[in-house]
């Protein structure tokens, strides 16, 4: 028996925390015993002593006990799922989850809403007329029959512990601590019954983690905390420090993942999109190429159904935006950088993304990037066209792109891979 | 224009707070636009991170500003105050107050209520029949003019914000950080008008600085906060490893203090008052002997009209226990230590204490050092006699006690004087 100042005081002062004390925490959090700001007082404990394996172990646990985990074993087939730590134009679910599906696994992709200036793939989908991403646990798993795929909001039902910790975080400062957010990812992504998991850890400017070092932290935190809980879970490190592909908005990245399920995809989105179907398919153990499933047309086909099952209609046109701005290289040479973190921004400003979870979002808004890093550009030409149904938003979203692109005088090496490094267990 | 979020990552980060912002946060948290789970996380993270001297200033002066400041000009002399940390036996204010009024300065000394085992001065006041302790500003300036010093609670017009933030970070185990520790205390004292102020840092087992270095900073820190808001302000360290004086509790140590402003007085606590008193004439410029107002009667005079402006009846016989019980020595030899934490905890377990803000305390429990360290022992001869209502507490008390008393073979050194160190501004 222990009481919540007890714990705090314990984790300030650089001790662990029992497994019971833990497990007793997330009860009386739930009972409201433990109240909102001791949670986020120990939150902020955590940020600064952080939790050993051991502890996350259990507190991981613990938010997935808080809920239901989706038994998926009805299926009969192997389950793997891909979760993003987030990027500026990175629509690679769309693409991933049609595509692994097409290769003969089922990939039950449950999903949040995105925040700040990185996208969500439910706004994405959700530009699609008709299309619904709530949907109730019986649902999820006809469609994963039907379709092989199913990429849906993570219901209430599924770790709801993280649902108000993660609240919780958002307002109290205490988002980028290395076992919360790994605790979060995982607790959620175990709940919902995957056997297999490959995480995208993003490093970069337009990435939560901005170095190196802090996302192989994270992602081999991730990895072990999937073995503990019987999840095969591998990661890629990869780089994002410019927008993945030409696209960032909703209804502009739908357009895009369709180019790319059919086999027009620009080169760095399906570097990291291939990199990453061959690794789950891998941890689902199946011998397929990913590259013949766009080229024969059947992950096209897996998207059209998924889409379908899940109320939208794949051929309908998306909205639009009514208002259009370019912005255009100031000088004649080669484009050296476009920075993710500006372009998101950006995008975000036009209306693609939200402040607060209340918010909705637009559908047309986004950034076309018209050429990309290592393109040359002539002065006057169009590098950025900034899409917005609120041509009020035009200033607020050029102030950010203040400063994003570099033009220099040489042409710039062709970039490494955009895949840094795997990570496996 | 600031939010909360912003703040409290930049003190998570070590930056430091600029003066607008810090004064937009307690603007906002009165006004509940900051929520007491976003203060918790600020608290914890300056708990790590601390706040400058520059920082602390503004911090002070804004909870300063949440409320009203005493004028006592009107009272036309010198007003000087003293407050302590706290300590186990510590009821040195009770004989202070009308010690330095009866050499004619004004003490106004407004307090707060005790909590865990140290006891509060007002708990100890009002185990005199009648006695009130909540007073107005205009009773509280009355009584001061009346009897030259009054002990009271500080009111809730005073420093608000301090009251609240004191709540919050005793549940969410922050109440360790010398910053916070130091504007709390500093706030309210200075809010209260007194010219000049006396602290008493108390160090060791019993004391809440248990090291010398910890209560250095916090007096340093204090006596600068009392120079920045024109309070002269001085410390004195003083040692807590054993209870001062021979009374612990309420009743007991309001009988030990009248005994003390009568001239008998036990040498330990003598020491330490009679030392506070010189530092505070000091600072009020009276040149004073402290030694002959009590000599003379005249402190004690100054008691009973104190005791008498706040509805007490000084001459009323106080509370006694219904249940006795004594703690022996086991063993032939000297008293060598007597620990001040475990007699204060068993105090706090007679009844003597609160355990929350809400709880009664007894008037009647307590703990009487029949022993000190330095005093001879024999086996079977009572070193404490512990007293309550309730029979049922003595067993918790008992346990409290074990392992708190050592016997030795050798006489101990004299203990060096209990006033280790003067810090001045």
């Amino acid at each position: 028996m222990t009481d919540a100042v007890t714990l705090i005081q314990a984790k300030r002062d650089g001790r662990r925390l029992a497994d019971d004390d833990i497990r007793w925490l997330f009860g009386a959090y739930a009972d409201n015993q433990v109240a909102d700001e001791q949670m986020s007082a120990l939150l902020m404990a955590i940020y600064f002593q952080g939790l050993d394996s051991r502890e996350l172990r259990t507190w991981t646990a613990a938010m997935i006990d808080s809920g239901d985990r989706l038994d998926l074993s009805e299926l009969g087939k192997p389950t793997v799922d891909k979760h993003s730590t987030g990027g500026v134009g990175d629509k690679v679910s769309l693409i991933l989850a049609p595509l692994v599906a097409a290769c003969g696994a089922a990939v039950p992709q449950l999903s949040g809403r995105g925040l700040g200036h990185t996208g969500g793939t439910l706004d994405k989908l959700e530009a699609i007329p008709g299309f619904r991403s709530s949907l109730t646990p019986r649902e999820t798993i006809d469609i994963l029959k039907a379709a092989g795929c199913v990429i849906a909001a993570a219901g209430p039902g599924l770790a709801p512990a993280d649902r108000r910790l993660y609240a919780l975080r958002d307002v109290t400062g205490t988002v980028e601590s290395i076992p919360l957010i790994a605790s979060s990812i995982m607790s959620k992504k175990i709940a919902e019954g995957t056997d297999a998991l490959v995480l995208d850890v993003k490093v970069g400017t337009g990435a939560f983690m901005k170095s190196y070092d802090r996302a192989k932290e994270l992602a081999e935190t991730m990895v072990a905390l999937g073995a503990e809980h019987n999840v095969t879970t591998a990661a890629l490190l990869t780089s994002m420090d410019t927008p993945l592909g030409r696209a960032v908005g909703n209804g502009v990245e739908v357009e895009e993942s369709v180019a790319a399920l059919q086999g027009n995809g620009p080169d760095d989105l399906m570097q990291v999109t291939i990199a990453l179907a061959e690794q789950m398919l891998a941890l689902a153990g199946l011998e397929k190429d990913p590259r013949e499933a766009i080229a024969s047309g059947a992950a096209y086909a897996a998207y059209q159904r998924m889409i379908r099952a899940q109320g939208g209609d794949p051929d309908a046109p998306l909205p639009q935006a009514r208002h259009t701005k370019e912005l255009s290289a100031s000088q004649d040479g080669w484009l050296t950088r476009l920075d993710a973190l500006q372009v998101g921004v950006a995008a975000w400003r036009l209306g693609a993304g939200r402040e607060r979870k209340e918010d909705p979002v637009s559908a047309a808004a986004g950034i076309i990037c018209l050429a990309k890093p290592g393109d040359r550009v002539a002065k006057g030409q169009p590098v950025l066209e900034l899409r917005t149904d609120d041509a009020a938003r035009f200033d607020a979203a050029m102030a950010a792109l203040d400063g994003a692109m570099t033009i220099g005088e040489h042409q710039p090496q062709a970039p490494a891979s955009l895949v840094i490094e795997h990570v496996v267990g």
